[in-house]
């Protein structure tokens, strides 16, 4: 199937979208405030895996049992556990010891093989988490799971997200119909320390492990990887991904980009959730980088921008202070011909040919004052280089929300 | 000459501290304040000339003509002319004829050679250079040369710095006396689009221009590009050294160090002032990176953990939250092993081979507290390398500074 012979339709349902998906989204006590705190998935049917860790060389507990679950497996797994309110990391020994009674616990809680299960935790840095509590939580989990508990899932996972962070959508082409749903997490760091990303995204397709998981980072590559919050990496993002042919479509090589297409259709809102969500954040910025001389060095430029402290207080005051976007693009380390660059804001061109229009900045202004605004900056090279990233404005408020004592 | 050789001694009288240096400060109403904004440095002989310019790749006119010149020039000049409330940046041809008009004025204004002249220009971004007031106030401030105009020069170079920046030390040894002396502006963008950095030393001693171009590269190395505000490199930054002899002392190449020394005890201060007076800045924060592979890295984790927005509300927050130094160093981009890992703020070891130290947590607030305080990160990997960098924490006032509309 390739993409343009498929409808997509948006839908409800969130990781339980897909068929053969269960979810629960339960409080265990690891939050002080009572919250939910606990979110248990699960596949009935054995499903294909697929995962994108963080980066970071300070890995997390959970991440690193993650990782070795998914190997011991071969790319299968039927369930994933979450928990809220502590991150598991920098925890030593202990933490790896808490992390595996996590995992044990959720493949006995529904009868699934020790290596079919992912886990992740989100929360505070550098504090135990409490093993009795997770894992009876898991138990607990294993008695709600139900068809309709992907919004309870979505909440469970939160830490000071300011809203829940879910959608789906459906695939219809000729070789069949299946879906594909997810949550996420974002950070609003009131309660700091937890710059830390998760999402679990299931589909109902057939798909081998190989596939799902070259579909998945592309997919990430272009959502979750292009976006930022305040350029802070965390030591546990991860993102999941199941596959369980609950659906009866069956996806094979030839059908990767549609895999891709239809993934990124659930990533990028789930992307963009955090982004609107992200801590002091009260506009959603895009910044399209063109005229690079790859989309490498686009990539870079549009993350620099989306980087730059003096860009997003500018954006944050409906400032249309191009001559920033300039002198951020000329720092990017990347190929930037000044006599043929051009920025914008909104539809309008405030630089060009080494021109500034400086008359068209009050138009400028008012595009910035909404609440989604765009960027655009030419690099000038000539080349076909392009890239997309997505930010949001730098406020006092978050200065305030990370400046806060955390005890 | 060796370093252990020499004593030096702190001194006042800025850029004429050196001997056979005069300089002036006047207002030619390029500042809408009637602040001066126009400063003039003459050394009286003939003198080497060394630079350091900003590596961005939108560079300002007066950056282009002062390259130009000091090529054809071989590394020598007599005058440096500077002028503040304009950058003269994104100003296209007309900005580089302004620029060329500016250093034609000043070579005639003190009888110098067309190529023995250096400028900089700081201010605005994208607005043209009015080449009447530059020009007709460097006429005015050749007029008003003093060889106690030191201070007056420092003055006039800043923009919104909330103080101005000079430095200035005596080096006694057997080969005889010479004096450093030195003036920078920072960054205080009330006035925003001027994250410009400028400084000018002068020495009395008599150094060839290939030794001072090295001397002042290795100088500025663990100086100015030691220390970061938010990250941002800017259109116009540059530094420049005149060395005239006029004090009699000779310095060869085996006095390479000592002259790298007595440059760094007059660039170090200028530097820390600038961070002191960094946007919104109330604390001055050393980072001092030890345990990388390599130096480079070392610098590299210093500089990731410099401009972290998430480390630097802390530190305004006075909060010792020793996990983000770990989530940083991680995703430097370096070599880092976390179960070797230090964490240090003040002399509180928060961390160490695995193992938090909540208990201290108080004890290390107390330090964040300071106007000065210092963290410490050890990589882990047992290598040797170490870097220190200089940055200032992160506060709503900086949001406030840099979101206010420009016009």
């Amino acid at each position: 199937m390739t993409v343009s012979e498929c409808t997509f339709t948006e839908r409800d349902g969130a990781v339980c979208a897909a068929a053969g998906f269960r979810a629960a989204g339960i409080a265990c006590g690891i939050k002080k405030s009572g919250a939910p705190d606990l979110a248990l998935i699960v596949s009935e049917l054995s499903a294909s895996a697929g995962a994108v860790f963080t980066l970071n060389k300070a890995q997390a507990a959970p991440v690193l049992v993650s990782k070795e679950r998914l190997a011991a497996s071969g790319g299968r797994a039927r369930v994933v556990a979450i928990n809220s309110g502590c991150a598991n990391a920098c925890t030593g020994e202990d933490g790896v010891a808490t992390a595996n009674a996590m995992a044990d616990a959720a493949a006995a809680a529904v009868s699934a093989g020790r290596a079919e299960v992912l886990i992740a935790s989100t929360g505070v840095i550098g504090v135990a988490l409490d093993r009795d509590k997770v894992t009876s939580g898991i138990l607990e989990a294993a008695g709600a799971l139900d068809a309709e508990g992907g919004a309870a899932a979505a909440r469970a996972i939160m830490t000071t997200d300011p809203f829940p962070k879910e959608a789906a959508v459906t695939v219809d082409g000729p070789a069949g119909r299946f879906s594909v749903g997810g949550i996420a997490k974002g950070s609003g760091m009131i309660e700091p320390m937890m710059a830390t990303m998760l999402a679990v995204v299931t589909t109902d397709a057939a798909v081998a492990p190989g596939l799902l998981q070259r579909a998945l980072a592309a997919a990430v590559d272009v959502t979750f990887n292009a976006i930022s919050v305040d350029g802070e990496c965390s030591t546990n993002d991860c993102v999941f991904a199941l596959a369980n042919g609950a659906s009866g479509a069956m996806l094979s090589e030839g059908d990767h980009d549609l895999l891709v297409e239809a993934l990124r259709r659930v990533c990028e809102p789930l992307a963009l959730g955090i982004v609107r969500g992200g801590e002091g954040a009260t506009k959603l910025v895009t910044i399209d980088v063109t005229g690079g001389r790859t989309n490498a060095e686009a990539r870079r430029a549009a993350r620099a921008i989306a980087n730059s402290p003096l860009v997003k207080t500018a954006i944050h005051g409906a400032d249309p202070n191009w001559g920033r976007l300039v002198a951020v693009a000329g720092r990017a380390g990347v190929d930037f011909i000044l006599e043929q660059a051009r920025v914008s804001i909104g539809d309008t061109v405030l630089f060009e040919h080494g021109t500034p229009f400086d008359e068209r900045a009050e138009e400028a202004s008012g595009h910035l004052q909404q609440a989604e605004v765009a960027i655009g900056v030419n690099l000038g090279t000539g080349g076909p280089g392009a890239a997309r990233m997505w930010t949001c404005d730098l406020s006092a408020e978050y200065v305030r929300i990370n400046a806060e004592y955390r005890t």
